[in-house]
């Protein structure tokens, strides 16, 4: 996936184009450590652009943590890719499902998601700083103006029109076909996950999901009675396949969830590849796949990756998103393409909620029709990039040199092992007093393991503070 | 239930306290039907009130269509509650419980919320022009600017801080006392209904509803596998309390489910004594109580009926609310006070949601916080009190003779039991041909019972269309 990110598409900025190829170049060791870069004014000779757009060139590698301006010097190059510590091995979960039963640990430690005196690498959402609030704020004027009822009557079953059309419309992007009536809007991709499973299991069933896997779905899996079997996963290419051949071979597995896209915690995303025989094999053994798509546009590389609902040609796949990770948390408007479940999901839709929120979803709709969406899109993407490396540098310089961490192709999240005699949940409790807050390994499992692993979400605008304590981190891990 | 609404509270105008004496007088016939009134010029000089509010409580009882102006001759008596048809029978449901699967007739009849071209007598929500959608959209202006991101963070878990208090504080309208701690807000009242089941009930189980029952509940209890109990129940008084104890003693019940306050589709409100006798009978079988008090707010006497909350001294009443019928449908803003079961509401609204929606909980939290919300049910519970006695009026006037109807003493909706040739489907389709739609009766039962019922919703603006509409389905019926 890495790959990616150093090619520029042609439809993006000629700055980013020049950034691009020195990103590229970096990365190879064509230009090294240390190593002096043309200046500005040779740089757009070269180029055969203005001073200007070499100079944003610059100013964006600078953001990214890959140069550095010297004074009255120019600039260097300060951090290759190359440097990267190693890489988690591919999980190994036990080959049994375990009764879901979420530890109150998840509890203390999101006991209050709107806590901001902290700094809150545990939250996995973006900082409102990366948010087009004021944009948004104007949709909503809009849609205020023009909904009849300005969003105080219920809205359609479905959902609203504008907002499935323009999901249908955007399938294109991830190499699918949509139309309006095969989508549905839900109060956030949680709440999709939800009717999902309660759509397709039991009581006693088992399910199977990645490991490490996002918490809220083992608790979610807790609280409808389910068993989960985790299934190994590498950190760059997602679930094992062949370990889920013969789960299902040997087993019942009523369903599959699993984040095809830049998963949380690992930020694995699947190759097309792996998408396209994952789909066939469900197909053959006739189990549906819950895919949880909600990062696909937090994307680092080229183009939007593919989703596995682009494969499914037997309706077994119920694809679901929201805007919770790019534009509005709070919102909570989400949405599943619930392929043959279609009839079943609107049903418990209607039963356990009416209708989703008339207003918000009118907004999002209005938001993704006219452009705006793309435009913050592609920011958002740059600063998270940009961050995600800032991260992977700060891991390089403060942590133990034993430290493991995966490389995101787009998301939100780094996922850390640390030396094994770290146990983060202690870290957990140092740091809160450091007024950080990160997520321990161990709640993204049932069974136990990950106890020296921990997320850090850098969904944040990077500022002194936070490399601080990002050294703060590092420091606590080498006292341990 | 009744007789509160002749009476005025103090705190009312002048003129409704006249308005209230007047049809005081025609209820028990003190003035008879086309009985002249006195002139304005005399009413006004007898009350020692100005002309202006002597005319005012003449528009008043106009509107409730009470009286009538003959031109060029003054105020004539129209119409005596005296006169309005026979009530229902108690309900006699079977005493087994049955297997909750509601019939696809429902989503037929609700195919579609927001189909706005049909006349809507099926449809139990208030119409636009009874919401105050100015002042909701004034108070959202405030919150977008003074809620730190305008409302695209997170909600905390429980819910929006001021929305909760100002909830808490109402407690003393229906005689309880809550604290905001107690308080979880939920995504619209059907949302903390399906909570409240999920968290007391597991697949297979019985719970206990009224007789006829809102089918919403009936389809949320089929989703979730639960068996149902329908209780015989009085128009006026709920709940019959004998059967509900013998059934307790007979089998396992596992929740109990009512409409304490205007229940729907029977509007009945259960007397304090009978609400406090349900409770302590459930304490002794430990039994939960979830009491849906959607429709409390909507009261046409005095004051609020108290809740059977308010009689709860061991935390087995699950309290639910909304605004849903009020304010916004479309702003999906409920709540719960789960007494003892808070940590597992809390848990299961995070489990399957993450959070509210922020803003229109902030919103509703401000519009309860200014007096804004008294102010706008006064006017509310005024017109649809009228509301209600013009269509009890025009069932009378276009209905066949043996029709019986309810007497709600607030909420929506009107019960009619018709002749029993009648069957309320058929009705329902030559209705609709008309550009009509109602609600036919046994979509209220799992039973198969109410063929020859059907409930009206009186949330209306009335107009002339009304009455033709209601005089179309009178006739529809004669001609049976």
């Amino acid at each position: 996936m890495e790959h990616n990110s150093w090619a520029a598409t042609r439809e993006e900025h000629l700055y980013l184009r020049i950034a691009g190829v020195i990103e590229h170049q970096i990365a190879h060791a064509v230009l090294k450590i240390g190593e002096r870069l043309p200046s500005v004014r040779v740089l757009s000779k070269e180029q055969g652009v203005s001073i200007s757009t070499a100079s944003q060139a610059y100013f964006h590698l600078e953001a990214k943590g890959l140069i550095e301006a010297r004074p009255q010097s120019g600039y260097y190059v300060r951090f290759s890719p190359r440097q990267f510590p190693a890489m988690p091995a591919k999980s190994q979960p036990l080959r049994q499902p375990v009764e879901a039963n979420a530890a109150d640990i998840i509890d203390d430690v999101y006991a209050d998601l709107s806590d901001t005196s902290l700094i809150r690498f545990s939250v996995g959402v973006p900082a409102p700083e990366l948010l087009p609030i004021a944009k948004l704020n104007k949709t909503m004027q809009e849609a205020l103006r023009e909904l009849p009822g300005s969003g105080t009557e219920y809205d359609s079953l479905a959902g609203n029109q504008r907002l499935r059309r323009q999901i249908a419309k955007r399938a294109l992007l991830w190499g699918g076909h949509l139309t309006d009536d095969e989508v549905v809007t839900t109060t956030g991709c949680m709440n999709a996950l939800a009717f999902a499973l309660m759509a397709l299991t039991e009581r006693g069933d088992t399910i199977a999901t990645e490991s490490p896997a996002y918490f809220g779905v083992l608790q979610l899996a807790g609280s409808l009675g389910l068993r989960v079997l985790e299934l190994p996963t590498d950190c760059l290419t997602g679930v094992d396949l062949e370990a889920l051949k013969k789960a299902l071979e040997r087993q019942k597995i009523k369903a599959c969830l699993f984040v095809s896209n830049f998963s949380n915690p690992l930020g694995a995303c699947m190759p097309d590849e792996h998408k396209k025989a994952l789909v066939r094999l469900l197909e053959h053994h006739n189990v549906p796949l819950i895919e949880d798509d909600l990062y696909g546009d937090v994307y680092f590389g080229k183009s939007r990756p593919r989703s596995c609902k682009s494969y499914d040609e037997s309706g077994l796949v119920l694809w679901c998103g929201s805007v919770s990770k790019t534009l509005a948390p709070g919102y909570r408007v989400g949405w599943i393409a619930p392929g043959r479940y279609l009839e079943k999901i609107k049903r418990l839709k209607l039963y356990h909620s009416v209708a989703a929120p008339t207003l918000s979803q009118e907004v999002i709709g209005r938001f993704l029709e006219n452009g705006r969406y793309e435009h913050h899109l592609r920011r958002m993407r740059q600063m998270l990039h940009a961050n995600m490396l800032q991260f992977l540098r700060s891991v390089c310089a403060y942590f133990p040199n034993e430290t493991r961490v995966c490389r995101p192709g787009g998301g939100f999240m780094l996922w850390l092992e640390l030396p094994s005699h770290i146990d983060a949940f202690d870290l957990y409790g140092k740091a809160l007093r450091h007024g950080i807050s990160i997520a321990p390994g161990h709640i993204y499992s049932l069974q136990g393991q990950y106890r020296n692993c921990m997320r850090l979400c850098y969904g944040l605008v990077w500022e002194p503070r936070i490399e601080q304590a990002l050294k703060t981190l590092g420091r606590l891990c080498r006292e341990v």
